[in-house]
């Protein structure tokens, strides 16, 4: 059983073949500057890189690329495409109506477009993909997962907003949350350490990267998430600005002219740790500068940990009894002094960080035995997840 | 020593007359729709009402007749204006050149000015007050107390927001915190009812009424609170949404082609328990709603202890050890049903509320004996704080 997953963003197009019998790798590639000049090709297969330049105006071009290098004699992983049992593809906005990972028809795509609205840079360039799968290997079975599904069991006083209440009615203006495969990966995968039902664990899941969301997970299920209608509510990120005093965009927009799209864009892309050092949107660059004594580098990486607390702090009191608080993303799994500021110093509480064990860089339990709440940096694996997804469909 | 203490909205004016020697309320009055048609003027003594029905114009017109209802022979409280000491003024925004009461001067009054823009609706208002009282009673003490200063002490990874660091520059964008003269009061009764020196303390004071914010309190000082640029952010309010997705208000003003202005208004003015429920911006209202079955006044106050929790948890994170979570205000001090909802059923954390002690309304303590986290309620009372800071800088 082979499924291949696909990423794809407005330019580019990730892609990865599984071999589910074991839930192995077998390739994974990307492609960049789709429809732009210089289109490029990298595939990637037991360390051996196979790049192709030619060019790719749109998604469906850049897929007909992936299917050849997929299938090329030489440094292609397949024989024939009968070989590929079905294709995952990662959506970014389902909306409140789709609520699981599910196999694409019409209607899929139709809600997909309707929530174009909330995901105007994700969603069409999902669609794009799965629009190329469906003209080049018509047939195939095509499954969406969304980073929008894992959430869709939250209560409302965690989705709602504060508004009027006909915003919701409307357009449907509530909390959705992101990363949601990811968080799903976590919570699966941390039942398994626990040695515990997945329908009786209470854990926090602390998804930290270059886009960073946290999870309060209740019985196996999202009870509430730190991003909001878009994943730009939440902490600070890499260019994201996280939570604001909604009262700073009406001042900006009225002292600056500036207009809802260019506000949007600031937001989104020049704010977060970027817009407050000035110099990086990478936690490790901003590590860096801190040590050699950047105040404003130092700053961003504080701010992170304070609005990180926040929500990780929230959490438990929503939750009330946790089991397991689960470290996962770039930062998550790799920065262990950024783990040690989070939950190091908590035994008031009796929250144990063991200094030790946190030195890891892979999954590992890394609270003191005495714990009340356990500790662990759970890698996660956002590709198996949409395969596992995609195979537990079409079988 | 006999202090008065002015709180002024853009059209009222309330006053309270302490006689500092003991602490005491002498009198008190508000004037309602001042510069509006059927001004009137209510003033309280001993339990004893005398209303005054005039034009009043302005603020100056309405501090004149307050200055006679507080002089009339019979109804009045004094029987010179030279036994009044100081007058002490509530002001909302001091930005962050005022980070204390202060004795009023003209700088005083530029940055009040400066920080209209922050405060459009009650800084114009305060400084109405402070110029009627320099003109009809010139040469008295006049000193501002600011609902910002209590939270100057925090760090700037408490009060920088996730933006372009320009814009802190150029406009001071950043959290400013309100409601600081409750705090303070809060902060300081607590350390005496803890029987701790002020700077050893680390609490949490909870503020929850019709406007609502909490503040992380770490040896005696302010380091975190919820309330933002403006009062808007933090927790759902009365009428105030809190916190949302940046994403939401550019959503909104470009689908309803909504402007700054009417979004801010909408923002404030008629989102929170108002605009969720459709019924009220009051919590007793929600509460009797919800008790017979209504289920948007449910979700509102559902809604206000997920945000309050938010906060809760993240200070108690940020704290590392606490002493105390002290609670206040109209729906602190009152609704032991919501304190429960707040912060019962914690005693994994260590945290124990005892039921029995909850049910009180007035100062005492409502912790278990053996709970970590000692819980309280702490009657507020800013206008004694205003009569205190005014005294301490005039004396």
């Amino acid at each position: 059983m082979k499924i291949l997953v696909i990423n794809c963003g407005s330019s580019s197009l990730k892609y990865q073949l599984f071999d589910m019998t074991n839930e192995t790798v077998l390739g994974k590639g990307l492609v960049e500057r789709i429809g732009i000049e210089g289109s490029l090709l990298t595939q990637n297969v037991n360390g051996e890189k196979y790049t192709v330049e030619a060019e790719m105006k749109d998604h469906k071009a850049a897929m007909k690329h992936v299917f050849d290098a997929l299938l090329h004699p030489e440094k292609g992983l397949i024989s024939s495409l009968d070989e590929i049992n079905a294709i995952g593809h990662r959506v970014l906005h389902g909306g409140e109506e789709l609520t699981d990972s599910i196999i694409i028809d019409e209607h899929v795509k139709d809600v997909i477009k309707e929530y174009i609205k909330f995901g105007p840079l994700h969603n069409p360039a999902n669609l794009m993909g799965i629009e190329a799968c469906e003209a080049l290997v018509p047939g195939k079975p095509n499954v969406a997962v969304f980073d929008t599904s894992f959430h869709q069991t939250m209560p409302a006083s965690s989705y709602m907003y504060g508004l009027p209440y006909e915003y919701y009615e409307k357009y449907r203006i509530r909390k959705f949350g992101f990363h949601g495969t990811s968080h799903k990966y976590i919570t699966r995968r941390t039942a398994e350490l626990l040695n515990k039902p997945l329908d009786e664990i209470n854990i926090i899941t602390v998804h930290l990267g270059n886009g960073s969301s946290l999870a309060a997970v209740k019985n196996g299920k999202c009870y509430d998430t730190s991003m909001g209608l878009t994943p730009l509510e939440g902490l600070v990120m890499g260019t994201r600005c996280g939570d604001l005093d909604p009262t700073v965009l009406t001042f900006i927009m009225e002292e600056e002219g500036m207009k809802p799209h260019d506000l949007n864009q600031m937001l989104n892309k020049k704010s977060g740790f970027l817009g407050i050092s000035g110099l990086s949107s990478d936690a490790r660059d901003l590590e860096n500068a801190a040590d050699e004594g950047n105040q404003r580098a130092k700053l961003a990486l504080d701010m992170f940990v304070n609005r990180t607390k926040r929500y990780l702090g929230g959490y438990l009191l929503e939750l009330k009894k946790v089991d397991a608080i689960c470290f996962a993303g770039g930062i998550g799994e790799n920065s262990a002094e950024m783990r040690e500021r989070l939950v190091g110093g908590l035994e008031f509480f009796g929250i144990k960080l063991d200094a030790e064990k946190n030195k890891t860089r892979s999954e590992a339990k890394i609270s003191a035995d005495d714990s009340k709440v356990q500790i662990w940096v759970v890698p996660t694996n956002e590709e198996l997840m949409i395969a596992r997804d995609t195979l537990d469909l079409v079988k």
